[in-house]
């Protein structure tokens, strides 16, 4: 039989509550009290863009887990508006506060899960805490959001940051029919990713009119004469005005109890754990946004703020501390993704650009393709860049933009990843196919096989932002292509299409470095394989064709 | 450079076409020939049923790369019509019969890519050759259906084999406004899954009046006064009529020139071949449906006839022949998915059923979960049955049904799968969730969890399909939900709703063998949670609950 231990949960939400049910699951005998500092113990804070709104329309559908099923169903001791604000590690007791009483007490633990969760960031400025401004983190945020954005007589919302809430919210303002101005420090929106790869999304933006102030970032909150706030002042000097303000500037990790305690903190500013989960005193546990997890592509520990990794950690974390189970905490690789409008965009461990910066020496290709078979009706494009080490072929990232099938590209490669997977291994890979599913050979095997065409030196890719200027640069696209979309960044390509390529060599240099381009890549390789075998030393195939290399050049000169 | 060699390939479409293209990528030098006995030398095979029932407007579109498409760009020698007759490996050379000319002659070989595909089984039975009955491999195939479907008087069509294709079929007719028949040999639709999994297509079937004739094979076809065929004679003395029959009734292995060149046959009929596709002459490789694959879940050579690894293999062996490269056919795991009406089903590696008859000592799972977050409009169910091997955990196979997201399950566990991940890996695959797209514990990790339990000991699955008599079963959901729906085939269940559950246990035998069972499992997992920990020596959870538990018996008594 388990043992009679008081296991106490500081946070609800994803972390906490995934722990204390599986705590329960795993100990019937345990008083299992959970703390949450606000009202709602759980609630389905991805949701809350959606509510804000109006997509979704019953605020009820938000209230996963209420605090009286924790109750009825787990005997968890739920109390809600209790803030812990202080750990006695060697008296293994908390110090608690009563907001609704205004009174301190005292809570004795065996076991100790902190999952405090993270705060929005909100950087020292004029007018930060104006009527208006808001940041997005729980219900009573949206609330308030909701009667600001429905009730008043806004008409126009300025979100600041281009992160996956705020660009959840910019969707949702439009859906609300107000006018939205989109500002972000970053040159591009949603900064995980490599620029090129953005640019469907905010192209999507740009299609809606929505404001976009690009390499920009806050300066300070504007307001009119009532005091309230009417924009947001940007460093460059600009003015987005807006009746309101949303700041989606990322989280803080809520380490602050952790650190007063001696806890240790990890070197990305979360609470150090190990794969149990334990903190450096091993009766407390971390779980959620304010702790690190081991990340599987750089083998180190690191803060990832998602709620994939909290509700799994927080399961595993609550099993461990009532049984002393032997489960680990698995590798988590970043993934995410976000829709906005139309279109959809995910990531699955490094982009390029971090990559680079943490040293490794990276490939990548990007491919596009249809979503599911061509001549099925209803195909949409997607592009997928896959990022790989050079030397081990180890699957690093992948970036995905399209329309549909985003979501399940990402999962696959996500999945492959967990495993440690070469990119070979991924060209490998059984996927389901019938026409309104699939391709025979997938976006996930075209990038796969492109990638080990790389390694094996069979092609070589040149990124989709190259400069092609003293290249050679042969377009083997038809005429009518060409003319209808020269491609960018390149107004000395030679036309010459892929199936006429062999019969004109004689018009290219075959010393010079070449690059060839096509639609998305897949005639270039036909004709860089002619060419490589024709004498020509210096053959490159460029990333993603003429599709890619538009949203690349249209990122390069937004910089 | 690559040597000058002559690469003769026999067979187009998937297999044939992919290996012709990859070894000029690979070979500028070599002489390709590519010999196709029929008309179109690559065509889209799988969309076939769609263009006969319209969905595919367009019959362009279903010739994926024409053979003026492969001369110009890669410099294949196509030539169809001709049939390649016989093998002389001593002398490498091939009797080609041209079907135009009608005409014998020889052609030389170094490297021989054999791509015969297969043909559609006919039992020998009376009128087999009437006309109006049919079979599908090809465009002149889909071409005479279509214009017996649609431009004669028909009405009513019978369809014999509920496999992939002959679902699709039943599916396109029905779009046609014929009335369609099915009848199968097997007591369920879609053999290669259990039996419980099949049945939400079959009620799809069944929801549009779709005919079925379930475990009854068929015995011949029935003509009318003027010999056209008039609907099938079944083996139970049943009778289908319709207008035009279409068998679909699997393939049989086009191995009879590899056989007469005596080249070795596997032990499931197709062409034995090893990693590198070259069967037991070196210098003939084998690809495609009459070519033997490595199959994952067992280790062992066998038949997958499936487009997907007939083009990487295809791929491959194109790659080999060209260059003798190092890259090896990877392991298929036979992952398949059909879409019949709204209802998709997918498959991944072994059943239940299989896995017994194989020897394995298989455990599974069944959950049922929304496709994505619930609380975002437009959740589907699905549910997802994984099964695994009992002493190692590993993989061994995964089942989909649902409406929305069942490729992207069976695309994840297909990928874990890939690379030999057990359960437990599986549990930790990471994710991407954002409210349109998934759950943060998507029901990949929900049926990880349930099997990981499973494999701990925290919880022990009963299969939906078990005789519950003389068990003590608990059905946990809410009395209302209990009499909407009373747990099938338990007459005897004893309704305890979960939340009143430890409160009630008094009512209950903790010595006997209880079976807990809720809505789709996750209620009677907390309660089994309780109950084991309460004195209930032997308590089991209804895997996948009352949802699948119906599916079970509703299948259990068509047997």
């Amino acid at each position: 039989m388990p043992q009679k231990i008081t296991i106490v949960i500081v946070g609800g939400v994803a972390g906490g509550a995934s722990a204390a049910t599986r705590a329960r699951r795993m100990n019937e005998s345990a008083e299992i009290i959970l703390l949450e500092k606000d009202e709602h113990v759980s609630f389905a804070n991805c949701g809350l863009p959606y509510y804000i709104g109006g997509e979704i329309a019953e605020r009820q559908k938000l209230l996963v887990a209420t605090a009286e099923l924790l109750r009825t169903r787990f005997r968890i001791d739920v109390r809600a508006n209790q803030e812990c604000t202080k750990i006695d590690r060697g008296a293994k007791q908390l110090a608690v506060w009563d907001r609704l009483k205004q009174e301190d007490y005292e809570l004795a633990y065996d076991k100790l899960i902190l999952s405090p969760g993270a705060s929005p960031l909100v950087p020292p400025m004029e007018n930060a805490d104006a009527p208006g401004v808001f940041t997005l983190r729980n219900l009573a945020d949206a609330d308030k959001i909701r009667e600001h954005a429905v009730k008043t007589s806004a008409r126009k919302a300025v979100v600041v940051g281009a992160g996956f809430i705020g660009l959840e919210m910019v969707e949702q303002f439009h859906r609300l029919e107000l006018k939205v101005a989109l500002a972000e420090l970053q040159t591009q929106v949603l900064p995980p990713l490599d620029p090129e790869m953005s640019y469907p999304l905010e192209k999507a933006l740009r299609d809606r009119d929505i404001q976009l102030y690009l390499g920009d970032g806050i300066a300070g909150i504007m307001t009119d004469e009532r005091g309230n706030a009417s924009g947001v002042k940007l460093q460059s000097g600009e003015a987005a005005t807006g009746d309101l303000v949303v700041l989606g500037l990322g989280v803080r990790a809520n380490v602050q109890l952790a650190k007063d305690a001696g806890l240790e903190i990890g070197a990305t500013g979360g609470i150090a754990v190990n794969r149990f989960s334990q903190t450096s005193d091993p009766d407390i546990y971390a779980v959620g946004d304010a702790a690190e997890y081991p990340y599987g592509p750089t083998g180190k520990q690191q803060r990832v703020p998602l709620a994939g990794p909290a509700n799994r950690a927080g399961r595993l974390a609550g099993e461990h501390a009532a049984t002393g189970s032997s489960a680990e905490m698995p590798d988590v690789q970043g993934t995410a993704i976000v829709r906005a409008f139309d279109q959809a965009a995910g990531i699955t461990g490094l982009s390029m650009k971090m990559a680079r910066r943490l040293g490794f020496d990276p490939l990548s290709v990007t491919i596009a393709a249809n979503h599911h078979a061509g001549y099925y009706p209803g195909a949409k494009q997607l592009a997928l860049k896959l990022i790989f080490a050079k030397e081990s072929g180890k699957i690093l990232g992948a970036q995905c933009a399209g329309i549909e099938g985003v979501d399940k590209r990402i999962d696959v490669i996500a999945t492959a990843m967990q495993m440690g997977a070469t990119v070979r291994q991924l060209a490998g890979v059984d996927l389901c196919y019938a026409p309104p599913f699939g391709s025979a050979k997938d976006p996930v095997h075209m990038a796969a096989f492109s990638a080990c065409n790389y390694l094996d030196g069979v092609d070589t890719f040149l990124e989709s932002d190259a400069d092609l200027e003293g290249r050679q640069v042969i377009d083997v696209r038809t005429p009518k292509e060409v003319s209808a979309k020269p491609l960018a960044g390149a107004d000395h390509a030679v036309p010459i299409p892929v199936d006429e390529l062999r019969q004109r060599l004689g018009e290219l240099d075959p010393a010079k470095p070449t690059v060839v381009s096509c639609g998305v890549g897949i005639r270039a390789h036909a004709a860089a394989r002619i060419l490589r075998q024709n004498g020509f030393s210096d053959v490159q195939n460029l990333s993603g064709g003429a599709l890619v290399r538009e949203w690349a050049v249209a990122k390069r000169t937004t910089e």
